[in-house]
């Protein structure tokens, strides 16, 4: 069973749908109340992803979120919200998310498509710089059918390190059907603050290279 | 062997690049000369997404890309190009991608990369729409051991039926390494052609709710 799924048997019975438990449609679901995202999108709020707070900072406190697992925020905007995965599929694995509840990527407005667009982007060469890792996925599933668990629309990034001899195990991974491990706390601290770091970094980097070429 | 393997297999060492042929990094590929989607780019211009021209226009033409394969476009903009994959995982699997040459996401410009979010939205939608297909999976994938296979940065739209009693299909087609048959070249015309009509309808759903929102 994929991992999360757990998370899906612990639903009610959706209002106003008539799926079955094995046809589970986000769509026709109001998850606000109950969404894990909502609830991390509630209790982090943005800052200057230029310079993010201090790690110690109050308001990026991972226990925040308690008595839910912990979070571990790499990015806060007022649009978007990323952090770590907490069961993740390979280290540095994360999720982007719109903080308004919306169940499929069709949910989203255009402004909020727009910013995941750029940010998918930017975590992505984040990633990169933390992890060393220079191959990664970016997956975003809509619906039961797509493996959709959480059902508030989300983009995994996931860096790939080398496979040699082992795809098969690369397929089993996917979309969470195979070995997943729990993130270890301190680890996940310490990588989402590279994380937040390196996305502060690149952004000031390519704002120093815009001020250049405006010279030239 | 995945699809496309052969592809990759054709291209010659690449210079100034360390890596062997197991480690192929396209980053370190200078393929613009024989990336066939620079190919598809520069073949087909863009057009108004809004009002799509007339499917015998000869700037749709799909044999317009030969001896390479027939190209299907579905949608055409002066940053991005989008048309149906020649070997589908389902029907309506779409790839998304720049004009410009770019390797990995992080080879993309902030423009285009906000133009890939607001366009992954709006595919979508039309897809959902032409297909009746309510699941579906988007998917971009950096580097040999991320599964990339052309280098050229792009995203797969993927609808998923409903897949009760076939979960194992599932996860060996993602990716390409599961069965996948060449596109009907009569079926790909008729279904670009509704997909560029769909994506034209809600755009301009989306104007006049955008119209009317503003009289309130």
């Amino acid at each position: 069973m994929a991992p999360g799924a757990d998370f899906e048997s612990t639903l009610p019975p959706a209002p106003n749908s008539s799926t079955s438990a094995t046809h589970f449609d986000p769509t026709a679901y109001d998850t606000e109340s109950t969404c894990p995202f909502c609830k991390i999108a509630e209790t982090y709020g943005p800052y200057d992803p230029a310079s993010p707070p201090s790690p110690t900072s109050p308001s990026l406190c991972p226990e925040a979120t308690a008595p839910s697992p912990s979070t571990f925020v790499v990015l806060s905007t007022p649009l978007l919200i990323a952090f770590l995965d907490i069961l993740p599929l390979s280290h540095g694995h994360v999720l982007l998310c719109p903080r308004r509840h919306a169940p499929k990527l069709t949910s989203v407005t255009n402004p909020e498509a727009a910013a995941m667009g750029v940010y998918l982007r930017l975590l992505s060469a984040a990633l990169v710089r933390v992890t060393g890792v220079k191959d990664w996925n970016v997956v975003q599933n809509n619906g039961a059918a797509a493996a959709q668990v959480v059902p508030h629309m989300h983009f995994h990034i996931i860096p790939r390190p080398d496979l040699t001899g082992r795809r098969e195990r690369f397929t089993s991974t996917m979309f969470g059907r195979g070995q997943r491990e729990d993130l270890d706390e301190e680890e996940g601290a310490l990588l989402a603050e590279r994380i937040r770091d390196a996305v502060g970094e690149i952004l000031r980097e390519e704002e120093r290279d815009e001020r250049k070429k405006a010279k030239l």
